[in-house]
C-alpha cells in the first residue's frame, strides 16, 4: 500500500506494463517461456528495464502471477449460498476465460520441485480463494468449512485438471446443493 | 485378457520388470527422465530390448501410467458410506505413499500442451475414480452422483496440488458426512 501511494506513477506504468506482457506470456506460452528477454519485447521496454525492477526471474514470475491473480470475481450480494454458488461459477469461468487451468497446472507441477514456486502458489491459491472464504462462516465453521471450500473449489480444479473441462451447469447446481443442505442438516 | 494368455511368460517378466522400472523413474525423477536409455539400465535389459517393445517413448509411457495405476484401494464392504470414506481416505494415502501428487501434477500440466498426453490421462483418471464410480448408485444418480465424486475425488486434489498437503482426518470426515447428508435430503 505505502509502495503504491508513494510510487513514482512512471515506474507504475511501467511495472503494470512489464507484468501484463508477463501474465499475457506465461497464459499462452508457459512458465518456461516468461523470461526477462521475452517480457521485456513484448512489453516494449529494453531488457535493462525489466532487470532493473526484476533481478531475480523468480521474482518477475512471482509478480506476475500477483497481477495474474487480481482477475474479476462474482460480485457479492451479501446471501451466502448465491454467493457461493457465484464463486463456484467464477471459479469455472476463469478457468475458461483467464486459461486458469494452464495456470494452475503449471503452479501444480512446478510446486513439485522448486521451493520457491510454493510460495507463489500458496499466495496465488489464497488469493483466489479469498472471497469464498469470507462468504463461509455464514454457512459452516472449523473443519466444515473447511471441507465446504476444499470440496467446490476441488470439484472444480479436478474437473479441468484430471478431466479437461469445467463441470457442466447440473452438477455445479447439484453440488452447491448437496454442500448447503448437508451442511444445514449437521 | 488374450494377450496375458498368450503371452510368452519371459516377455511377460521383460515387461513387469521394464515397466517397474518406468514408474520408478516416473515418480523420483519425473516425467522427463523417463527415456528408453534411463529404463533400461534401471530395469537391467539392453536398450534394444526396450525399444523392442515399445518403439516409441509415449507408448512406454502410457504403459508405465497404466501399471502405476494398478495401485491397491480400499477393499470394498458392500456398505455405500463405508466404501465412500474408504475409497477417499485411500485416495490421500496414495498421494503420500505413491507419490500420485506429482503423477496427478505431471499429468495435468503435460496434458495442457500435449495431445497424446490426453488419454493417459483420462485412463489413469478413470482407473483412479472406478472404486468410488461402481459405490456410488447405491447412494445417488445423474447430476448428483457426479458432482458427489467430483467433490470428493476434487477435496483430495485439490488439498494436495494447490495446498501442497492432503485433507486432515477432521476436514476428510466433514466432507463424507456433508455429501452423505446433502445427498439423502435431496
Amino acid at each position: 500500500m505505502s509502495d503504491a501511494l508513494t510510487e513514482d506513477p512512471r515506474v507504475t506504468r511501467t511495472r503494470n506494463d512489464v507484468l501484463g506482457a508477463a501474465v499475457r506470456i506465461l497464459v499462452e506460452h508457459g512458465w518456461d517461456e516468461v523470461t526477462h528477454a521475452r517480457v521485456a519485447k513484448e512489453a516494449g521496454y529494453s531488457r535493462a528495464t525489466v532487470y532493473a525492477h526484476w533481478p531475480d526471474r523468480i521474482d518477475l514470475l512471482r509478480d506476475a502471477f500477483g497481477r495474474y491473480g487480481q482477475m474479476p470475481h462474482h460480485e457479492p450480494t451479501g446471501d451466502a449460498v448465491t454467493d457461493l454458488r457465484g464463486e463456484v461459477e467464477s471459479f469455472c469461468r476463469a478457468m475458461v476465460e483467464y486459461r486458469l487451468d494452464r495456470a494452475l497446472a503449471t503452479l501444480a507441477e512446478r510446486a513439485q520441485m522448486t521451493p520457491e514456486v510454493v510460495a507463489i502458489r500458496d499466495s496465488f491459491v489464497a488469493e483466489g480463494e479469498r472471497p469464498m472464504r469470507a462468504t463461509m462462516p455464514d454457512l459452516a465453521q472449523g473443519a466444515a468449512a473447511e471441507a465446504s471450500i476444499q470440496m467446490l473449489c476441488g470439484m472444480v480444479t479436478h474437473s479441468v485438471l484430471m478431466h479437461g473441462a469445467p463441470p457442466d451447469a447440473a452438477v455445479l447446481d447439484a453440488a452447491v446443493d448437496i454442500v448447503v443442505r448437508g451442511l444445514h442438516r449437521s
